[in-house]
């Protein structure tokens, strides 16, 4: 961490300042600049909030110059860590094909979806039960009933189910019937849930990027399940708020090969909440593998106009099925599996 | 509602979506452009999803022409809403003014404060027991401690208090001890938290706007916790996420006039978290009262350069009290009162 | 377009909003609602400027319903538009590789580059010879002599050469001596070189996406230099500004497939401005192939330690060359050709 | 400047790396870490390209320490500049009040107008001859007419004129007819204009915020500008490019003690451009007051209606005048004046 001082710092600013920072156990080093100087500061400071310093009245700004994550941390971690969803790897050359419907809705339909999505490649299954929708006068989910129709189905599929935990109380519920527990968007930074998450959720936590969250944060995030007990998290990319309206989000495909530099933690894509529109999938889904990424997530209805939520940007099973052979192709050159 | 049809959209179409809709009680209406058709949907549409619509093969893309929601609209409650926290009045004419550190740290640091910015002319005191923190290794507050130092402040002071919500589990507690419950930045998506708030919670609400969020998102959350019974909240403008990283959030004062005329719920700011630099707090203090807002919260903090969080973005005492002053002469002159 | 009225509008200001529109040769139709009464109008829309009967009083706001723009819009031109760059085709299934250093440094320099990018299979050369750059005490760019180094290497490597034009009063001399005329993310809205370019440039122009445009007002901008007579124009994605400044900017390969339904006119990629990082370059620049591009501008330097602009997000020669390797298969898989 | 190597970096690498800097005629100073080690660079580092260093491979990432700008730079000049504009002075105390159309549409129209916001308070008077429209098919100015009717109004008024300069070949006529040149938004980073104007303009000019400009990008061509030749530079926020759609830009008020802290120049805002909306002008004003301003540039025109660009967010004259009034009063508390 580098403490810049302001102009007017004196001497005794210097010697207040580094110790401060020498009693919590740190080293200092300081570079005497023209115009201004600056302190240097040795050791682990993961633990030093760059806001304390920053206060001091001789202090202009301070500016980290390593990352403020540990457990997530590629330097710590070289290799690529794999999860392993239920028996299906994800990360490491080992792609996972999150497939299904926004919403569940009917025992016929999720079903329906999973067999054709098993069918084109999908290895594991997706479906809403509780929404977190923007208004309170929508369709928000048919709750615990729809985990017990994606059992049915994984039942007759084969496929572990993935969905969203919105609620600490039902951790219990998802250990027993869920086996890829999602955070969504909007809770990204539900500090109260994350800890519980890293606490209690005894099976793989699949973290999504929050809407304006910098790559940092977001990392920081899965640091918080994983130093409160849970080192399985896979991260999801789904779009990110900017200035442009025209798609729902800005699918960010660059947060592949930086957060492949940045952790070792496996990285997955979600183009339908990306976009916003089907018809935008298929070319995004494909680049995101061309990109690298460690596998995709993508909406699939058998019949969108009556879906009860998200329908626009849910792809028909037989597009997803024409999607998935190029998919194929393209990890057959960039040489990775999936099973 | 408008749905506005593709180029290629036929008269089976037309006929197709306008049963659909009809079907939901609503009525349809037709302008047959040059080179588009659309379909005028009648009645109230809040009830209906666009994206259930927007699926169909002949629609271009649907527009709003009202607003989402009800409870929360101007439209439908012309009057200014004013919000009593334990007999403070907010609203229609009448100034809050929240103050007090970020996180409580001990009896006699809140004591202190809450006893200096009362003579400034503080009339609510605030103070972090459970702290959102980006970093799990950072300090995230006394906990429910904090709410007893609170207590003592107040039995001092007489000060109502005001202390940010995390954890749905704690609404017993927040019911017996807090005036004000605060729900933060990163929880305005929270939905599972905001059903509960909006059941459960029997004390007025301060709804900060997410980090990203539009207006109308904002206002939908605040109907989230109006839908499910609980009408007293005050909205809470605390700077949005933006290209520029100088401060910490860019501060939007248009939101005071835009939400005065969208909703009858009293705005607040917070220039404390928007700009990060205490430095910018007078300036966007005096700002955010000539835009007419109706009050502000600020941090206040008798040593910051020990605080245990965001000490750069706290006043001292003697900084917040020559502000009041300014404030004061400036309320008089746009005629706004306070107790 | 779609007049949507205020509540309090009467009969009165609906008949003069119409009698102001149908003046200007327009028809109109009225739709009735619950609560709202809105305005269809009918006829040629993009002449009309919504603000001007946005201000009228009885009104709320007003929406439009298809783009603003004619030339640029794929709509009217169904058909893919190719563009000529001196023999080398552009869209419709032709990749263009544009590549080549940041800025022009030196005949042995350009030469050298030249004749490597080609080896590796780039069909037209870049170089920067007028350079936009943040701060005055930069190096501008060779200026005028740098073209000329340019010549050298396209006589050598019988390339088509790419350079930025950041005056008009270089048109001439551009006309004389550049195969494709860039106009640069800073210049995007300069309507006054747009006009000029449309009027007097006789070569193909390659526009780059202003950093915080949106789809519509880059098209508006091709349309600018359409409508003044150029109708070559390509469009390059290179990265928009966002929150997340880890990169330089997020590079929204979205734009691919919305410009695509947009617009008739080719879309190529610059993956090097928009991570502003090597290593960013080569997962980007394959994403953007799958994603269904029409080419790429990439930088390359032969040493870029000491690349007097942009080093960082060079490619050496032997990392384009591998890149392309990978790109020819690819392409191949999506029946693209280049030559 | 701070340069952070990478972990894996050799005593070989510092060598050859402080060597290079060392060449430049600047000093260095390292700081060994526990997992990395830093270069401090000592001198003035406003002639150095981080990116230079950055492109070195054993280089993480370099850190600017102090401000790449200079004459513009209130670390240098900590007095106020006050800029002299006809008789009119800005900055340090004195407020410039900036009113008139948004085009000059005729010459009774400029004149009415002229007079009414002379009535009301204003001492420079606005309207623009050469317009930026996104759309090549709008009505782009009356062009150099404009400029003869805006003189017109100032023989009347004997108010200075300040108007918009699109192209640098009209230069000789603004400095001919113009009292405060305008650069626009969408030229803020049109450096072949920016150094033009530096170098040949003889008038002040108010240069703009860039839509998606920085503070630091902001200021670097304020710093084009002077390094140039012309040191008489206003600048103007005038809102940023956000999420946020329902205002035209998100007005950025702190703005004004940032840039009051970082430089010596005067600022002023416009809320017309800001918010897009006439009755955002009013609560917006004074705000900017409030937070301290050097002056106010306000669209209005006597028939809002019947403008031919940007109606909606022109007052009336009585609105201004009207909040000239609380203007006024708000001048005072602050003891500020102008005349």
């Amino acid at each position: 961490m580098i403490v810049v001082l302001k102009q007017s710092a004196q001497k005794k600013d210097i010697e207040r300042l580094t110790n401060q920072i020498e009693k919590q156990g740190l080293n200092t080093s300081i570079v005497y600049g023209t115009d201004q100087t600056i302190i240097g500061i040795i050791g682990d400071t993961t633990i030093l909030d760059p806001k304390t310093i920053e206060v001091d009245e001789a202090v202009d700004h301070v500016m980290r110059v390593s990352e403020p994550y540990k457990l997530a941390n590629r330097a710590f971690h070289p290799e690529d860590t794999i999860i392993d969803v239920a028996g299906v790897k994800i990360g490491g050359g080992h792609l996972g094909f999150i497939a299904g419907p926004c919403s569940v809705e009917s025992e016929e339909q999720i079903i329906e979806v999973a067999k054709s999505v098993k069918a084109s490649g999908a290895n594991i299954l997706r479906g809403g039960a509780f929404k977190p929708r923007t208004s309170p006068y929508s369709f928000q989910g048919m709750g615990s009933t729809a985990l017990d129709l994606l059992l049915k189905a994984k039942e007759v599929t084969h496929l572990p189910i993935c969905t969203e935990l919105m609620d600490a109380s039902y951790i219990p519920l998802f250990n027993k019937k869920v086996d890829l527990v999602q955070i969504g968007t909007r809770n990204m930074q539900n500090y109260a849930l994350l800890k519980k998450v890293g606490k209690e959720v005894k099976k793989p936590v699949l973290l999504k990027r929050g809407q304006s969250a910098t790559y940092e944060e977001w990392i920081m995030a899965a640091e918080y399940i994983m130093a409160n007990g849970n080192k399985n998290v896979i991260l999801c990319e789904r779009g990110i708020r900017t200035y442009e309206t025209y798609t729902r989000n800005t699918l960010d495909l660059q947060a592949i090969p930086v957060l492949k530099k940045l952790t070792h933690l496996p990285i997955i894509i979600d183009p339908s909440h990306a976009g916003g529109k089907w018809w935008l999938v298929p070319p995004m889904a494909k680049a995101s593998i061309a990109a690298g990424c460690d596998g995709l997530m993508i909406e699939v209805h058998n019949d969108p106009e009556k879906a009860l939520s998200d329908g626009p940007q849910s792809l028909r099973p037989e597009k997803y099925s024409s999607l998935m052979e190029d998919i194929k192709k393209l990890s057959t050159i960039f040489g990775k599996s999936y099973e």
